[in-house]
């Protein structure tokens, strides 16, 4: 293995070696064949296999129901956005408003929707902070949307909130623990944080939703339709959809959802304990600490003229990709799955030395 | 290098073992940072040199002026099917039907636009042998829609017609020869046949179209949004941009795409002529030869039975995936950019060794 640096990158992310080593081998050659993974039909056998296993292990690791089907887009979360109002505003929806990618995804929504678009709770005014409160969701709405993490604010929903028809949003925690699916209507996330490289998308739909879609909608975005071509209506991603299956074997190995849940707990908790020790040295942009989010850790430094120094440092002991995002500032540490826990406890002793060296 | 074979798919097609190669080490490590070109951000320094480097190399070897823009975008040529009609149809739109694909972006079209989408001209009623003719495009259209090449049926336009908005799915054979790029209004295509692996677009739009685009155009479907955000709206597919970028590196080294031209004519001629030289043993699909397409060569046998037989005994000398489209029937050989002349030359030989042993 070459030298590898510890990269807090947001997304796309640090993806498992390993992960990576097979992906580059199958580009190369699959399985002796003469030509790599992303040179043949995506109607072949080759690929139908591998389709077929990417879809089998995503439901075997999530307790998928055969309630949902499992596709693999492109276009990004973002697109869904607008698709998902595309299809399935049969009625008012609500949102709840917890951070950047929860507000994007409601205005992207009223630019579909307009008035039919309700945004029933927010924590914008204190900064996304903590979560909205309280969420009191109409169950007649056409669907509930939530963003289940938010990357940039670094808060979570520990429990999701129910609902007839709960959309989440889940591209920055996907897959980082059990998801409970079967109360679902649909969860969606973008691979680039946890599964993969970008310019795929995960979605899990309760197929009694398909009813619901508009005969206006064109093909291309008809979500039943994309179900009913097993995600080959048009060319999928192929190469992107063969790392998701390489990342999916890689859980199991890893023990499954729950071990990896309790290990990201491990890993957050190393981050946040350097935090809550520190004597207000760093302070949790996120104030409700049961709402901190085990994939994205973002603080402050109480002298905040230090930031770039805590990372340039940081760079110079190969952790990289530290710096907050633009609008909240300081440090965020995205720790995906395929951060390992060592890099997580690297990042609390800089954090350690850097404040006992900056007093 | 492992063992290569010929492989003729028609896309996701066969790439230059080198640009597999330079993406696969590029995936492991990005110019020895210590994580991948996969894993890094789409805002960084590192993804966006090289994003500029692709836009600069795509713009030399095309000669793209400054009036157009290059993007790169998710969807595959199919979403733009409908995509392009949502920016762009200030008034009615034409379009040419030449071909299976074609035939589905006038199709998609119509589902957006219903009357005023206009094929003006057809060959369907030949099974698309030859290109439709006459076609007298209206110059007050909002635009002249064409498929350059025809991947099922095998045709293509040696010279593209003229419109003051010439529109060009071009998936199939973009970079494979120069293109007029300065008197059309859009070139776009699917990468998975000349550029990369699918799950990119590359899309050439002259920028005075931004000015048609209406208002109730979602933003993630807003061409000039993309423009603007230099294809960063949301995360780009970075590897297969990536991909992109070395298959550019590639194609200079090749000479340019003058070069690539006279390469593939050479290639396409060596199967062409074994066809004309087997006394109708072989027989092309396409009738008018100055419509033959140099990307995908479609023929049959004339004891079609045996087309299975060919096939087998292609296959047993490493050349792979010849099966004709299902609604066509026969073979197709599919010489992308990235198929060797040796290969046609293989291909070309086994079907005279063919004829021989079963005449």
């Amino acid at each position: 293995m070459k030298k590898r640096v510890y990269n807090f990158a947001a997304g796309p992310a640090t993806l498992p070696y390993e992960v990576l080593e097979a992906s580059a081998a199958a580009l190369l050659d699959f399985q002796g064949k003469g030509y790599g993974i992303a040179e043949c039909s995506h109607r072949g056998k080759e690929f139908d296999a591998v389709l077929d296993e990417t879809i089998a292990r995503c439901r075997a690791l999530l307790s998928i129901p055969e309630t949902h089907d499992v596709l693999f887009l492109q276009g990004g979360a973002t697109q869904q956005f607008a698709v998902i109002p595309m299809n399935f505003l049969s009625g008012p929806a609500e949102y709840v408003v917890s951070g950047e990618w929860s507000r994007k995804s409601s205005e992207a929504a009223k630019g579909i929707g307009g008035d039919k678009i309700r945004v029933i709770a927010s924590s914008e005014s204190t900064a996304f902070d903590r979560l909205p409160s309280p969420i009191n969701p109409d169950p007649n709405a056409a669907y509930l949307h939530i963003c289940s993490n938010e990357t940039v604010h670094g808060n979570r929903f520990v429990e999701w909130p129910s609902h007839p028809t709960l959309v989440v949003d889940a591209s920055s925690e996907i897959m980082s623990r059990p998801h409970p699916v079967a109360r679902t209507g649909i969860i969606y996330a973008g691979a680039q944080k946890n599964l993969g490289p970008s310019g795929v998308v995960l979605m899990i739909v309760r197929k009694d939703l398909y009813d619901r879609i508009p005969k206006s909608v064109p093909k291309i975005f008809n979500y039943k339709v994309h179900a009913e071509a097993k995600s080959c209506l048009n060319t999928p991603p192929t190469f992107g959809i063969y790392v998701l299956l390489e990342t999916f074997r890689w859980m199991e190995r890893q023990g499954g959802l729950a071990a990896i849940e309790k290990r990201n707990a491990e890993k957050a908790k190393a981050i946040y304990d350097a935090i809550d020790e520190s004597g207000g040295y760093y302070k949790g942009t996120v104030s409700d600490k049961a709402a901190r989010s085990h994939m994205n850790i973002t603080f402050k430094l109480a002298k905040d003229e230090l930031t770039d120094k805590f990372i340039k440092e940081a760079s110079a002991k190969d952790m990289v990709a530290l710096k907050g995002y633009r609008t909240v500032g300081g440090i965020r540490a995205s720790v995906y799955n395929g951060m390992p826990v060592e890099g997580c406890q690297a990042l609390a002793t800089h954090m350690r030395e850097f404040a006992k060296a900056n007093g």
